[in-house]
């Protein structure tokens, strides 16, 4: 099972996952998002990196389902040319990765699968809390405790997350070596109506680094 | 923050909430249970022990949405008049106190609450393994490094089980103590089409022992 937002390491990921000889399910999650061109990323980038299927979930992890609120999926603008001051920022969704892995792993029993790739990362990242690697072996206990499939002995999960000690150039150095087309991922927070990423988010500028740290050209044509 | 299926357990788990002293925000989920009769019952159960607000969230958990498969959710039988064996029954559903739990915790985080309260039981009940004790104690820790209330030190999550080591007859007499009218509540896993309890299957079969082992006629109407 491999969690595939559509973006540059969940991308990675994927392919790493493919590299290590896995067949990978993908699963990508319509949470109430405002911008939708991340499940088509999401989708094109599992068709190309030949994931065996890939599955979206819908799930309503908006303010208006009474959760949130969150600069991603409300009403709240998303910062631009953010200083990291150790403050969460605003586009963090309470309990999101907690959620997804745990949609993940009820795939993965109900599949047989014991192996749960993630894309989460502790370098450059937003530092959100459900991005570090204590949050992902404690989600592995968990698992190991929540599931029929662990009780019963039949095996035991794993969560993967392979990029979780790289930085956003050693991430994308290991994708362009793995042969990721990095033109079909989406990472803008707040994207303009015809797609092109802002360029000033979190998430455009962890990319822009990591591709100028790199030395080649972001694929993507900014605003 | 309290999860309530609308069952004895989660209505007593109310009871007992409320009644040290907490403010009561109670979350059911429509999940595509085959039997919705335990939604209308935890509205009733909600209003009539006086929580502040009840919320329902849809997610679906089936067979067709890719998960599953089990007896509570999809065209599997529920077993009748079964004798424990140690497996864990087809009434199981993957990873499902652990996704119920994610989203309490989503929306725990956005209300500000610190505190969930879960009915699971570890003495009569069929031997899920997201009921036991080691579970709940590994969802505690999760919670305290998956979120940013924990992480900006605003706070430390709480997951209340105060039912986990009562067998079902204390647990009712717990109820009982503190007014909870189990007319309310519906248990039963294969009501019949006018919504009376089977009486047979493994949560008809724990209540009714329960009544019977306090000693009081159970107040519903089985078939």
């Amino acid at each position: 099972m491999v969690l595939l937002s559509g973006g540059v390491d969940s991308a990675t990921t994927l392919a790493v996952a493919m590299d290590h000889g896995f067949l990978c399910h993908c699963l990508s999650f319509d949470y109430g998002q405002r911008h939708r061109l991340e499940l088509d990323a999401a989708r094109a980038v599992a068709e190309a990196i030949g994931a065996a299927d890939h599955h979206i979930i819908k799930l309503d992890l908006t303010a208006q389902a009474g959760l949130g609120k969150s600069a991603l999926t409300d009403q709240i603008p998303v910062p631009k040319d953010r200083h990291d001051d150790g403050r969460i920022p605003p586009t963090y969704v309470p309990a999101r990765n907690t959620i997804f892995l745990s949609l993940a792993l009820a795939y993965a029993e109900t599949i047989g699968a014991f192996d749960i790739f993630i894309g989460v990362n502790a370098v450059d990242y937003s530092g959100y809390p459900d991005c570090r690697p204590q949050f992902v072996r404690a989600f592995e206990d968990l698992a190991n405790l929540a599931t029929a499939a662990a009780a019963d002995g039949r095996g035991r999960f794993t969560i993967h997350a392979p990029l979780i000690d790289m930085s956003k150039d050693q991430i994308i150095r290991t994708g362009l070596a793995l042969g990721v087309d990095y033109s079909l991922t989406h990472s803008c927070y707040d994207p303009a109506d015809d797609g092109r990423p802002c360029g000033r988010c979190d998430s455009c500028r962890l990319r822009r680094a990591g591709f100028a740290a790199v030395g080649i050209k972001d694929p993507l044509r900014y605003q």
